[in-house]
């Protein structure tokens, strides 16, 4: 059950009402969108450019968030203000005026997670993937990789409205729940693919859509991914989750074909999303029409709608899936 | 039970006696060095480097060795002559003469598997690296990573005679059975390290030394290497394994903290080293006086030592961990 | 004037009529393509994928190529049959039948050649960059960065038609006889590019279109290119050129604005495409219809009307750009 | 004739006396060694690592340092007391105390561009390369070379001293007064190096060792490496030199054989270090003894001295080579 005091909402964009006395980039009046992480810009993992692990920001940890109780002191943005740390670092400049909104406000966390994801299975242009998942971060993934000019681009789900908004991207749609999905890949492609992206996590199910099983993916990459292969996991994986099926889980821990794995010479990457190593240039593919990632928003909504939409979401009622909400400027004086 | 056709003996070298039809840089004479792997050099992976997945030299698979029945019909090298398949790719040319012998035997393995264990990691110059394992290829790692100038390298093991001989080299020795060998790192080095290598395997031991805990290195790696940081795998992961101590490993199946390998945003890489990858380069290192791997043999026999020398390396009597066998050149006409 | 006995044709595919006898992965029957480089794979430098350098096909010089007096005793293909040395290696292996013919003849070459061009400049994702030359290689250029995801990429020429190509793949066309090519692009895209491609070489002409001035594109390349980006040179520059404007050029030699290049920090990447270091990626785009390159060509004629073609392409006539020639088959028995 | 008012010097070290609001990491008290370059750590260049090409330091061009007067507003540090702005970013910390403290201050500058230059030029370990010039920089460049295990390490020079000390450090030195250095290196080496390093700059001398030719260690460069390897410029060129030998040169305009440049498809990689980039690392192998670079420092002198000092430095008199100026703590009350 969420407390009352915490201001959620870590994908945040806006217009610069203020700034303090160490900024020099950000005037009044810019407008901007914030990674989700909450980043420093002088601790030796910022300067490497991972931004997701900073040392500075959540004492203790390597990494804060906005809008996370264990993740630092920083509200979230479903509110009509939201103070930035080290905004000259955190914000992203936009062009003036409301073009590419919904656009605009994904470079906060999803497309740049999606395409992370591509980053870390290693892929190259020309190559094959298979994404499983087709929620927001999956989609983006599969997006970004058809920009970035995979052969082929399988997406694996069971949702059809999910799958069929992969198959608009130009990715081949893969329904687990109609049979095994690793053969229908393998058949389809002629062989394994180069590199696969979990984009699920540990809330993984089984094939027939109802149990937990939270290793099933990453298995299903490794069985799906050739000898010289690699696989990227932006999915969320956490050291402990109270709500797992078993124990094991429960501590973070899973059963994985390790064996498997060393004999195909895979790679694994993984981990957040260091949103500013991609933001600026996914932002200029944006602004110059080449991406156009808005396509999963689902709905767009004023923020007295949000308690609401919460609830459908829950539920992934109605196709609210992804959705944009307004918090209609700051409040007047 | 080996079956008396086998001929043993993935580390090779010699003197070329003749050269088929299909070569064209070697020469009668020449002496040569092979790498374990077998590559055809014209498949998709060979072209890419990956010479230890070549698709072409063992149907159905990935991979071809010398010496072992199910990589291959590649006799081992334990014998007066050997076929080399694709001489000029697999042959790596050494300088004439007989100097430097045991230095070079060793890039037919051990030192570029060392070697790429910390490729594998992801490692950079001036880096901070833990090798678990202080056999010949953990040895061989940790001197790799000297050489390529890591600021420390902390070699973990349990046997005093290879703690001494990383000692030797210039790395901090850390005996696991003298207390938690993540506490006894991390206090030293003042924190995690960059980097980490299991130059184990599944064959691993519980920190009493007796119990065979096939994930036991791999868990040490995820806790001992910081936020950001990479894990290199050339330790042998097998997909099957007749004497795991349970099922699950059997499968080659282990149990992982998945979970804070995804929050700390670690890379894994796996898999055979593909020596031609290294072998050229490292041979310049020996050649030049700026490596000197030879240091890990223990001994120099006859190849009609070599039985009684199988029955002490078993046991690791008298120190035999890794020896150098004399074929005494080709049979008589 | 060229003799009768030069074989011409560096771009060529066809039907593998038979192999020798060292050929492991080719099947009579094969339709394949050809780079133009030929290269033995065994080499130092094959063994890096740097195959357009290979030590082994051309006594005393690094490369080889089909149909060029100097670059070893190659035939070239247009006839109706062509000997391929080391064919596993320099055959790439397409799909049965006869689609997409003309765009896998650019396999050969331009294709891979412009995506080189676009690797040598140390290109990412979403950046900006201008291509110097409309030209077969420099449109190849400009899809491929267009195909990566570039968020801008200018073309810079003379030749109307050109010019028209490169607007049909969504690029920006500058045409350099209306105005100062390189304030038209900083102006468009409100600073200079990350990257930039000479897709001319040391043919290239004055701003009038009409003398020759040999630095002029590298030039051009210096100043349009902001600090910390980089260069790529794929055009064509001879360490001799016997029709050069003046002695230096006639050697070779260039002069360079270093002192620029230097304050910017540039990168500058040059040299014949390893054709195999990008061929069966590109080909794994066109079957899958990601990639259609052969836009460019302008005319598919038969081997009887190539002498007549030959004239017209020499005075660019009719839109005799880019030529594809059937050969018509083996000559029957 | 240098202006009073100008405080020079680039490369500093010191006691931190006191911190800005704007400080979240530096303590009152904290040993810290600066890079030459000053960088905000917040542009687009700074993000990506490129901190000598910051743009938000010095308006209207990329890139700051201290003690220059066309590189922005910032004092040099041989004075009792200095400003560091953006100090979290700036500042790298050392150890408590005073050891190592010649070593220390040499990753301000020479110590990490001479790394950079090595990287530059696409080193790889094990390789072989040259390194014109034994000043500073070229020793540094010679000795990060050696680190990193080249197996052969080539030092062009004709100062006795310089080719002293080269040797010292395990590389090979040549006397270009002595006979042809490229003849030589090749002879040596067996054939041409895989890198070079042009650790010179634009007032290189003929081989005479007299008249100034800006573009001869370039041309060396080009000819002593070997077809697909790569030159590293980190040795000064500017794109004005009012000092020129001729008018061409004064613009930063040399004469390059770019013809044998590309047939050899060598890259270059040009440009002031960005010494964040490598400082941390440097250190570190400074701190556990890997690296001891104070081996270049002739002197350390009292900042009494310096003006003395400076004339013998001009002149290279007594081996005034490096000199380490103490400036005696800060000003009292």
């Amino acid at each position: 059950m969420m407390k009352a005091v915490v201001y959620q909402g870590h994908e945040n964009m806006g217009i610069v009402l203020d700034v303090g006395s160490g900024v020099s980039l950000l005037k009044k009046g810019d407008r901007v969108v914030m990674p989700f992480n909450v980043a420093d810009g002088r601790c030796r993992n910022c300067e490497k450019g991972r931004t997701a692990f900073c040392t500075g920001v959540n004492p203790g940890f390597a990494g804060g968030l906005h809008g996370y109780v264990a993740m630092g002191p920083y509200k979230g943005g479903q509110t009509q203000q939201i103070r930035v740390p080290y905004a000259d670092f955190n914000c992203l400049l936009l062009p003036k005026g409301s073009a590419n909104e919904a656009d605009f406000i994904l470079l906060s966390d999803i497309f740049p997670t999606g395409w992370h994801g591509v980053v870390l299975s290693g892929f190259k242009p020309g190559e094959t993937i298979a994404v499983f998942g087709a929620g927001p971060v999956g989609l983006m993934g599969a997006y970004s990789a058809t920009l970035r000019d995979a052969s082929k681009v399988y997406v694996v789900d069971s949702v059809p409205e999910r799958l069929a908004a992969a198959k608009k991207i130009n990715c081949i749609p893969i329904n687990f729940l109609e049979g095994d999905a690793i053969e229908a890949i393998i058949k389809h492609n002629g062989g394994m693919v180069d590199r696969s992206v979990d984009a699920v996590g540990y809330q993984a199910s089984a094939s027939d859509g109802k149990k937990e099983v939270p290793s099933i993916v990453l298995e299903n990459c490794i069985k799906v991914t050739r000898p010289t292969g690699g696989i990227g996991v932006p999915g969320l994986y956490a050291p402990s989750d109270p709500g797992a099926p078993d124990s094991n889980s429960g501590k973070g821990m899973l059963l994985i074909s390790f064996g498997k794995l060393f004999e195909k010479g895979l790679t694994i990457g993984t981990g957040q999303c260091n949103v500013k190593m991609y933001n600026r240039y996914l932002r200029d593919m944006i602004i110059s029409g080449k991406a156009k990632p808005s396509f999963v928003i689902s709905y767009e909504i004023g923020i007295d709608e949000a308690s609401n939409a919460y609830v459908k979401f829950d539920k992934r009622e109605d196709g609210y899936t992804k959705v944009l909400i307004h918090p209609k400027g700051p409040v007047e004086g």
